[in-house]
């Protein structure tokens, strides 16, 4: 956004153990400003500057597994955040929002595959559950405030300054043992995953894009990978050839977890835009930055 | 529930102007506690006894124009209220849940008509948002902590002892000037409405043949009704001859309204339930037990 010529306001609680790394340098150029935020604290989302022509709404408690066994933080974060984000830009009267959604999780385990936008939500996780309500709420608003919004369903977005998910953990664990891995669930999970060049095209495309109302767009390649070969394709990254791999078991990696997802992103396809970087390549690329 | 040999407990924050006339027997005849606690209030809720075998939730702030007006206090009953429900059911291991949800209002403006229930949601107001945002948790805590819930979705519902909705308005504004009656909306706004008596047959037969899982009812009678008609109706049943109707003008009623309803009930056909009480029957009956 800053290479584009906006000014950016970035709004963290820094709980995510994220710091200002890749922010300092736009600060001291002046084309940005960082607010220390819980977007929780509607007093203190109040405090700021009103100017703004989008909001970007990513701010979430990222983990299904916390979502299961901790319900009511989960809720606050992901429901009340965003309840607050959206009631931040009715009164200072926003009308643009790019919501930050979830592919596999809204869905649950549907019957239709692959699954086009208006298939209903039965989220199978308080994740799910949270985002699919949260989109609720962005129909209303959109409908009653002349909001436009734009939420798009995410899932598995990986790459450079990505410090959580499967890959993440899959890195850490080789690094600390090079020659055995344990893989929650039987591996055969099986998902789509998103390199963040890709996420971030996305995004760039629907911002400028954006219609009067309410629109959901599924953002994922069409790339279907089991968990067992990620784990292949990681080893492999790493050039380490005899990992050991072993499996927790059962057809979950964790309660709440989606272990099967193919979506159907003709929608997003129709703007123009395409999942361009494989599961090969990416992970390749994501290794030689966690590797630095 | 009374009838039925069940212990009912009752739980009401009262704010609806409503009192405990019809309950005070029950309590008299040790078949029903009474607890005045407010949903927003987990810690209270948490003080109830925990030996239900059933919860029936219907507490909720119920009208669509105050979610538009105050989008926060709607959101905190509806939501939070609904959520610290099925959190109390989680930590008192409860398995069962009917859930009182909303028909016209989570739909929206729908493309297909008569809607079936696995439609996808877009409400327009923050009522409905918040009904299907509650839905969306009644999937994952049923998925996640095997709590049995049935969501019957129902639209305006009527007669004895409602003391909210168009008709009760209609008949006040009759009874202090029986010549004249404001309508909100240009009165085409067309609408199914539900006579009590036929609601709670609908909850009736649910709750004795649920399913595992989590289960969506649209509950509607099929006769589509306009406002106008209603206003007829409420006049004649009243035996005034010459109203002279006056419309506030545009198509919603107010902001938020839906302006035409019609669900597929179906499903809810299927398990051997049927609407028997006509409009016209019901608005006699309702204005019997209004001018009583």
């Amino acid at each position: 956004m800053v290479k584009k010529g906006f000014h950016v306001t970035v709004v963290d609680d820094l709980s995510a153990k994220t710091d200002l790394r890749y922010l300092k340098c736009h600060i001291e150029n002046n084309n940005a400003i960082f607010s220390k935020t819980d977007i929780r604290d509607y007093d203190k989302l109040m405090e700021l500057d009103s100017d703004f022509e989008y909001v970007f709404h990513l701010a979430a408690q990222p983990d299904v597994k916390v979502s299961v066994s901790n319900p009511r933080f989960d809720f606050e974060v992901n429901i009340i955040g965003t309840f607050n984000i959206l009631e931040f830009m009715r009164q200072k009267e926003i009308s643009k929002l790019v919501f930050a959604s979830s592919l596999g999780t809204v869905y649950g385990e549907p019957e239709v595959y692959p699954t086009p936008e208006n298939y209903q939500l039965k989220p199978i996780s308080n994740y799910g559950a949270a985002k699919a309500a949260a989109e609720m709420y962005c129909s209303s608003y959109s409908s009653l405030y002349s909001i436009d919004i734009v939420s798009l369903r995410l899932g598995n977005i990986y790459g450079p300054r990505s410090t959580h998910g499967v890959m993440f953990d899959f890195y850490n664990k080789l690094k600390k043992d090079s020659s055995n891995l344990e893989i929650l669930g039987d591996g055969s999970q099986t998902k789509t995953y998103l390199h963040i060049t890709d996420t971030i095209n996305a995004f760039d495309i629907t911002h400028t894009k954006m219609k009067k109302g309410f629109d959901v767009y599924n953002v994922s390649s069409d790339e279907q990978t089991t968990v067992k070969q990620v784990a292949i394709n990681m080893s492999e990254a790493l050039g380490l050839e005899e990992v050991n791999f072993t499996f927790t078991g059962g057809k979950r990696g964790w309660e709440g977890d989606v272990v099967f997802t193919s979506v159907d992103t003709l929608k997003l396809q129709s703007l123009g835009w395409n999942a361009k970087i494989s599961i090969e390549e990416g992970i390749v690329d994501y290794v030689k930055w966690l590797n630095q």
